[in-house]
């Protein structure tokens, strides 16, 4: 049961069903075509040769197929990973290409590291921090800034690399007058296959077929004369081990793109393998165990000469569709991957730089989603801004800070939002025993003796000044005749001490002005703190009823006060 | 109207009444004579000459009077912000007292001016960030340093300056030995003078006895043979003009010690503001303005010849209590003052060091508060160990660093709490139409068909994996009898964009599982979240109802289904 939890194919291996097979099969085999350019392509937008991203899909696959709890989820290089990637090792500014693959490495280890090690004191939660506003904004600004990052491929031209999208623009623009047109003529002619070829038959591996046809062009019309940058040659086996770098001034160098890749590389992974998972009935995901799986598949990719994977997004919806079932279809499509690496490396070196920048291009298209500012503009203004302030940051400034700032500008509106929660001046639905909103419903029964409020939110240190302020707003709005204060408390969730002490003064205070104050619908956890801290006996324990109405009519009359005094009370008896 | 706001002396001197006079003479004066010890002690505590804080209590009091809203708050030095001020100056360790006094000056000139756009720029709320733990936790420990760096004063040894508690006991051990008895001796009378003559007689003012005493003694018996420290020769005459720094290098060095001050200083100041104005009905007390006054205050500390000022506790319960009606009071302590200034600081020459320290400690000694740090070990466990943890990092690493974990602490457990608010599993109390709490209360009429429950916070971005992991929960525990999910809304206080998808996707699955979704008592906001999203038609207007009970009549009985809906639509119709 206990090894189970930690290594979940324990729990699908033995109960394998031989219905799984042909669709575990099928789907294995297309996610291993889609991942033979995928992999290429993002190896390159990670900075390193192609063949890293073929390494990358084989050990770490099936390391997730054992301990992920997703069997849909196809585990692999991923855009936004590779992008991070780049940037984050980019920054250091390795001398040779081997420093490169080494801090690659380390950079996978150290995910792995805080992935298994969150996972394993169950800090999956902390994801939750990312809002939709904020991933949206972040996703569509890092698709802009990968999509520029691949111009210099489609164009054929050398510019600096960079993160920073106004950076890139300004080198593009100096150096345009240098493309070569054939390159960017292949490249534009691969997005077009790989956008329309879909339309002759779904089944089509788009980029497989623009990758063949590029081979196929380069190496017939001989362009490599005419400039077309090409992959090279590609070595053929299996990766060998590889070991990460433990020199603490890599680690402490490495650290900001670590946290980064670790929590986003997470956050796109479980959101994709959660919403495969809804479909399915037979299997949990879980974010702890999940975390795991993705930190051990990155251990995989740092010991065989890889770098960072995560879950993505468009593989998982087609492993899905093709008829995954369990992780036996990653298991396949890892074998195809070695397959690949063992015979038909050699084919590949014609491939033109610019088809794999086109399959980059095509996938992060979809990324970019001016649809979901747009309905934020119209339907939750605040989180709009989040969205274009995280946007804005992550173009201006790159990933990393956008992410950041979207996560403290959203924890910063929430404690904001907290500060001045809702309050409601309520009303009797005539006819009923209902109170409602007299700001939004007209001919209630208001009377000049009586103040129903309620409070909705939390009452604690950062809003206890905001209560008092609004209660003795809505107090001198009523004038002299004030009577009664109901303050309807199904709503205040919590109560801190602060909250509590301030509570315990404006009891005081309203009565000493000669105005009796009633508690109603207090739910359990703020009636315990107020027990505790003694205010229950303090403010009286015949001030709180169960609802508005009854509150009203004992302060009515006391013959009925007492009698649902007596009824709270025995209530009250009953529950622990 | 408009000036009035931002002079509320307009308001109170044209309508002066000749009744307040007498209250306000006499508490001018009981203030005043208060302040010519303590302004001197303060003023040694901040690490100036005994002067600087003369000259803090007499502009700045009048441009208080002026600007202020409180008619009772004294303005002048406190403990609190002179140790802020000495240790913020002296981590830039100025060569000489030259230097150290333009600091003083810049710093009163940097607070005046952050409390001043504060205000102007209504940033008071920011204020409630500082929690009473937080609060209680660092007034305890910075009283603790605030002491023991007057043990130098009290036993006449020499040790650095230092705002760590560690540091100066380990300095005070080292020279125990160098002590001076006859100082020691002076510095205990005085401090039993104080803590006792009022028994004699509430009016007598213990520091000004101290004071004299001491002074009579130092001269009389001819102490300054023996080695006792005397505050020398004190200036004679009125502050003159003076002009703070402007250079970059100081300022960006004084920014933690004005952020500090600022806050704590208008905190202190504001929490015995509206402490005092409770007491009295003729006027209120505004955050924003009371920023302006004292940052107005400020800059005349910085103009002529002080350091930081802001409103004391227990000289403002002397105010009041004296009968002060009006910023005249404060007016005449300042006219005190400059009377001493002009005549009386000849005899200041004798005054032991001893002496100020014992009023310092005095003061300080009742600030520790052990009994709340216990009552919240008792009562509210978490805001225990805020308290704690602030006590601890301000006695270890300073007050700055122990204030700003604390607001950080206090913030974090707010998110962290909000991240999973209490759900609450109800069912109907028998015989009633009321729904409550399963775990609280036995002998409730729980369904197998039938789930209610009820979600205590706002629904957003942080907590939506949280709510859904809940509802699942209690989904799986009830069964495959489950027929009808009963969402009890009311305290769901907000609805972002990340909640709104979450709560879609959410009632979509529990339909697919032929289960029902109803929702209850869905408060305003909520509700129009709901409608711009679209969401209010996607669940179906006939799902949502006023009770819980109203929602499981209808999910009976579809003819009452239909009158209840019915009854809604109309009910929603005459809302806004």
């Amino acid at each position: 049961m206990k090894i189970k939890q930690h290594i979940p194919a324990l729990d699908w291996l033995p109960n394998y069903k031989k219905e799984w097979l042909s669709g575990d099969l099928s789907a294995g085999l297309t996610v291993g075509v889609m991942l033979i350019p995928q992999g290429m392509a993002y190896s390159m937008l990670a900075g390193l040769p192609p063949i890293h991203g073929l390494y990358a899909v084989t050990i770490p696959l099936v390391l997730y197929a054992l301990f992920g709890t997703s069997r849909q989820l196809a585990v692999g290089p991923v855009a936004m990973v590779s992008l991070l990637t780049a940037a984050g090792i980019g920054a250091l500014k390795p001398d040779n290409l081997e420093t490169y693959l080494l801090m690659a490495l380390t950079l996978a280890f150290m995910v792995g590291a805080v992935q298994f090690l969150m996972g394993a004191f169950r800090l999956g939660f902390l994801v939750n921090f990312l809002s939709h506003p904020v991933i949206s904004g972040f996703t569509s600004a890092a698709a802009i800034i990968i999509g520029l990052s691949q111009l210099k491929h489609l164009l054929g031209i050398k510019i600096p690399n960079s993160e920073h999208a106004y950076e890139i623009v300004g080198s593009v623009a100096q150096h345009i007058g240098e493309t070569n047109l054939v390159t960017f003529g292949i490249g534009i002619a691969a997005i077009l296959v790989i956008k329309n070829i879909k339309k002759l038959h779904k089944a089509i591996p788009g980029a497989l077929v623009a990758v063949i046809l590029g081979i196929l062009a380069v190496w017939g019309f001989g362009l490599v004369d005419q400039g077309v940058k090409i992959v090279g040659t590609v070595p053929s086996g299996l990766p060998g081990f590889s070991v990460p770098s433990f020199d603490p001034a890599y680690w402490q160098a490495l650290i900001p793109a670590t946290l980064t890749i670790s929590l986003v590389g997470f956050m796109e992974s479980f959101a994709v393998a959660k919403a495969i998972q809804a479909k399915h009935k037979d299997y949990q995901v879980d974010a702890n165990q999940e975390l795991i799986g993705l930190g051990v598949a990155n251990f995989g990719a740092a010991f065989f000469q890889s770098y960072p994977v995560t879950g993505g997004f468009s593989r998982t919806a087609v492993n899905d569709q093709a008829g995954a079932r369990s992780g036996l279809a990653g298991i396949i499509s890892a074998g195809l991957i070695v397959l690949t690496l063992l015979f038909l490396t050699p084919l590949f070196y014609y491939l033109p730089n610019s088809v794999l920048a086109a399959v980059i291009l095509v996938a992060v298209a979809g990324l970019i989603d001016h649809k979901e500012a747009v309905r934020l503009w119209r339907n939750d203004r605040a989180d709009f801004w989040m969205l274009l302030a995280t946007f804005i940051v992550t173009l201006l400034l790159g990933i990393e800070k956008g992410i950041g700032a979207g996560v403290l500008l959203s924890l910063g509106v929430v404690i904001y939002r907290s500060t001045r929660p809702h309050v409601a001046e309520l009303a009797k639905v005539p006819g009923s025993p209902f109170y409602r909103n007299v700001d939004r419903f007209p001919n209630l029964e208001e009377r000049p003796d009586l103040l129903v409020v309620r409070f909705d939110g939390p009452l604690y240190f950062a809003n206890v000044n905001y209560f008092n302020d609004k209660l003795a707003e809505l107090t001198a709005a009523k004038g002299g005749a004030l009577r009664l204060i109901v303050l309807n408390a199904e709503s205040i969730s919590h109560l801190d001490s602060s909250a509590v002490h301030a509570l315990e003064e404006w009891v005081k205070g309203c009565r000493n002005r000669g105005v009796q104050v009633f508690f109603t619908s207090v739910i359990g956890p703020v009636r315990d703190a107020l027990n505790k801290w003694g205010l229950t006996p303090a403010i009286g324990e015949d001030s709180f009823f169960m609802s508005n109405q009854q509150a009203v009519d004992a302060f009515d009359n006391s013959s009925v006060h007492k009698d649902a005094v007596r009824d709270y009370k025995e209530y009250l008896l009953q529950a622990n």
